[in-house]
């Protein structure tokens, strides 16, 4: 099935393998006449580059967003705007082995079950690069967005047992792993450091939040904001668990606990007292920041012995060596921060329809 | 946007308010031949009916389905089965009240600013009771899947702070929480006399389990099996959080733990030593059990003061009264388990055109 | 696969056959605040109801029309408005013989072919009564394009080889054929009273005039709105073309004259100064009106004898007898008016989103 | 909106424009295991390549196709293949000309209108350049088609008022207007030499055989077969008419005489004895020929003197000099048949579903 678009009215489509020719995605249905260059996607791309910490794959990438169609006099023209990033550092070495049987927690089981074989040089399409074309995509709706009022805050909230105990939002790019919180951020890099001489990976959390989205984005029923939102982010490997506003805490709260009362603001506008609904409440925004947080994974690629399979259905022992990320999540925030905005986006453009009068006033314009 | 829809090949549609004429939905894409009657759907729905314990609504509805369209001699005709619940114990009562403010932890301003007025009878749309018409398309992908040796145990893992410390399948029938561990039951309603006594509610957890799938079923990249069972769930009112295999315990795994080892069956096949993915991997299923849990948060509706503001932009205090569950959960397993079957129905029906040896073989038989 | 849905953010699903329990259609994405009662509805499917002349069916049906939801103190919700028309006169009488042969241009063998057997019940789903939920939707798209000051007219062109031959949009509700022109009304009848006592039936044209849409509605590429109005047209059951503009004889034309001038109108506005494209140019609406055609077959139940092959796969004579119209056409103007208006408001909804500049001063107001 | 999509399970998204970078394609939902090199896509694309006649514009492109991503060890993998035929040939001439008016018969005037501005170079996504990624797809649909047993022939039926009056397959590529009688081509090359003379263009119209479709293929009501190949042909630029079987001619016809005859075939299957329908009934394949046409109409720039309106909103005359061809007919034929290929080839993945038996047997296989 075609499963590599997603969105309604601005519908992102992504391409490319690990170790093809390139990355890409084409973006549908973006509002014309937005100044847009190769920088301002450039900026997004830098922050899942490989190579910038002892964190992240050494792979050498630099990660060079070319488009190729879509803009024109340095705005958007409401036509697809394509967009690749030519693959560079794809190391021509020996696939054999690893084509030779399943790693645990991989997808090359799954591929091999559902296609009947998988490109298996660098994970083919179920890489992390894959991601490369999402984060391509959601600098764009940032930059929509950032015309609407709409910001987005994203980062590490933990990695392994290590949780952020404050929030400085100026700290979270004065360290690699993205934390807002400076301290943590060492105990971080200290357990991670443990992690890597034990040949072994660590999982995290990372939390998005967004503010400014006016009340009553999204829909009651299947496409919830909340609903889209989690289907954005699950969709990103890796990812095991998502939760909005008090999440799994709720289901041992209590009613009167849980619920945010609605009161009047300082400016005379409706607003709400507590945030426990996370910013969403039936499916629409409620004015409140939304505020969700998700799960992922170790890097399920690790050096220390393995036992598995192979393709010729004995058992194994593997050892897979490599450029790994012993974390996915710090590079994996700038993706889920992108994912996000572009369901943002989407609802938001889909939302002008849904009144009457707003229809008529637009047609009369 | 027409967000009232669900699916691809296998697609529903639902309709309905709460104290409208009545619920319905049209399940359309149903593979023909299927042996389909009213009491196959009936036996779903009343999972779910209202009134049959003392922490469900006393709301009297027998919602007695009709099935309107797509069965011919008993067996679904590939057509669409529209199928309707009609409305009966739409109290009459005076709703003037209700429709002056807006209720905590419920839809009623996020409809306002949307759609610039709202059904405020019994909640309109964002009632409980639209998702009868997903447990009325859930019941026919119930029967799909059974064909295919497909099945599903659905039950309350915890109630507010009260959790499952064993697993009886038998039990959780046996209890109106359906709780599948008969102490926990106990004490989880103890804590509900508790709440209700203190005129609040409470949260909890449902998880699923989901039997028999092939690996392979699923996509890569958007259409990620989780992904879209992600949705599905959330798209549920009063969900908070979902969480798959072992979810946000993975987050503070290291890779040698929660991968899970490749190994060879007693019958010759491969098979996963453990199951920490939840049964899939990139998106695809990994022949192993799906397993995924789901936080709902507490019934927002309490007849304890709580503060909120009036519909003339006043800051007050209300009390609702009414029937309303003390706690969502148990009566939302088997809307859990209808989005759950529905999503994975939906994949295996995509997933068979993903080879070309299987489209030949098909096109050849 | 679910093919019972049309339309992208205004979105109908429909269901039903002939001899079922009822027809009906979910109207899911219409913009909230449209005031729409069951009368408004029913002036349309009046259009198309059976008996009303000796040219249609004899078959005795009020075709009643009951909104089931997403209507609330006399206007639309935003949520799906759900409607039935219940089938009344489904004569209970023996249908063993049409089950047992496939009928000539009907869809009795794809059918068959497809999904192993069919409700053979008077035609089942691919009878022309599946038309009245795309009526019963079509009113709903005409009050709110009526809002927006657009109109439409549709008309029977011609019935066999009886063209009109001037055009008087009065005349059209005075003959049962819905012809412009009283004189060739007048000789139509006369030739369909000819194609009765043959026992034989007759095609025609319908021609689809819509005006006041602004320029720029529909899109460059796929969704261009004359592809989605060849699409809507060709979904209705018996229609073989469909031409918009000066159609097939534009094949036949030259540049020099196919072309038409843009020229400043006496109000200032560009306009052009002739309309061979009718009113769409590189798939988007150009402010001329929109003019289409669409040919109609011969309705394919004719009581005189025909060849055919049984079920059991032999070749038989039959002669099909029954209340059939000797001519689809009259009753079918109102189901192309309708689809024309769907398709027309929903690209108009899909359009606000087209200009950076629009969502910018929409979610500024 | 995100138009520049096409198909379900088989989906294509397009993108580029005349003078930008390159036009491009992802193929999405190719089923896995196909053969493909990019010499099938080139025979294709060497189809509608400029400057092979008198009668094709003179641009000098070689359209060299590139695969970027899918394609692995010579095979299709299931995952989005990405195309780029990167544009050789922009001439960097002085555009503000162009710029400055609406050309008649153009989309000039309605992308203004709708984004606010446009890309003038070339006619930048309006285009004809937009559809070589149409070809690059539809190479890989007939690849899928050819191992199923479907082929296409498709050929231009006429040239303004030259029409074919034999028909010889073989003869279709030995006439740079590729029409299969020789005969009717020298006679419509001489009309086109006439239009030429007189800075004229020329309609015409396509005809296109489909062979080889089992019975079955396509949906009932709004995804007729004929209906997506209506919208598939119609998103076709400079198309103004399509019609299926006896089309237009139905409309003239009786029932007697239009309706196809069921019978026995030599080889004991059922069969038709004539194909009015053109090989659709009730919108699915009814197993004869799809046969269909389609009118295009002259090419809108021509060379002689024409009143337009400017940007400033001044009436003006210009008159279009540039590469143009002199019909679009010739070249458009292969676009015609990729869009028919692309609808089939995805009509029949979406079959596979259709009967609950296949599905069982699918997957106990």
């Amino acid at each position: 099935m075609a499963g590599s678009s997603f969105g309604n009215i601005l519908k992102i489509t992504t391409w490319g393998e690990s170790h093809g020719k390139g990355i890409g995605v084409v973006v549908d249905g973006c509002p014309a006449g937005i100044e847009l260059s190769e920088e301002d996607i450039q900026i997004y791309l830098d922050r899942r580059k490989p190579g910038q910490s002892r964190y992240t794959t050494q792979r050498n990438e630099s990660d060079a967003v070319e488009i190729l169609s879509g803009i024109f006099e340095g705005k958007t023209t409401g036509t697809p705007i394509s967009m690749v990033i030519f693959n560079q550092d794809q190391k021509s070495r020996d696939y054999s082995e690893i084509a030779s049987y399943y790693r645990p927690g991989h997808a090359d089981y799954t591929f091999d079950t559902k296609y009947g074989f998988r490109d298996y040089r660098g994970g083919g399409r179920s890489s992390g690069r894959e991601t490369i074309g999402r984060v391509a995509a959601g600098a764009i709706a940032a930059k929509l967005l950032k015309q609407l009022g709409i910001t987005c805050t994203t980062y590490t909230r933990s990695i392994g047992p290590v949780e952020i105990q404050s929030f400085d939002a100026d700290a979270i790019c004065d360290n690699p792993l993205y934390m807002p919180d400076a301290s943590a951020a060492r105990k971080a890099q200290e357990y991670l450091e443990t992690c890597m001489k034990n040949q072994d990976s660590s999982g995290g959390i990372i939390e998005c939040i967004i503010q400014g989205i006016p009340a009553g984005i999204g829909d009651p029923v299947f496409e919830k904001l909340d609903a889209n939102l989690a289907k954005a982010i699950f969709s990103i490997g890796a990812v095991k668990g998502f939760e909005i506003g008090d999440g799994f805490d709720a289901a041992k709260a209590n009613g009167s606990t849980n619920n945010d009362s609605f009161c009047i603001t300082k400016t005379g506008a409706i607003g709400k007292s507590t945030n426990h609904s996370g910013g969403i409440l039936g499916g629409m925004s409620d004015g409140s920041p939304i505020v969700f947080r998700t799960a992922v994974k170790p890097t399920p690629s690790i050096s220390s012995l393995q036992k598995t399979v192979s393709q010729s259905g004995e058992e194994i022992e593997i050892s897979i060596h490599g450029r790994h990320d012993p974390v996915i999540v710090p590079r994996a925030v700038v993706v889920v921060e992108s994912m996000a905005l572009l369901t943002i986006a989407d609802a938001m453009l889909l939302n002008m329809a849904a009144k009457s009068d707003d229809v008529c006033r637009f047609y009369k314009k």
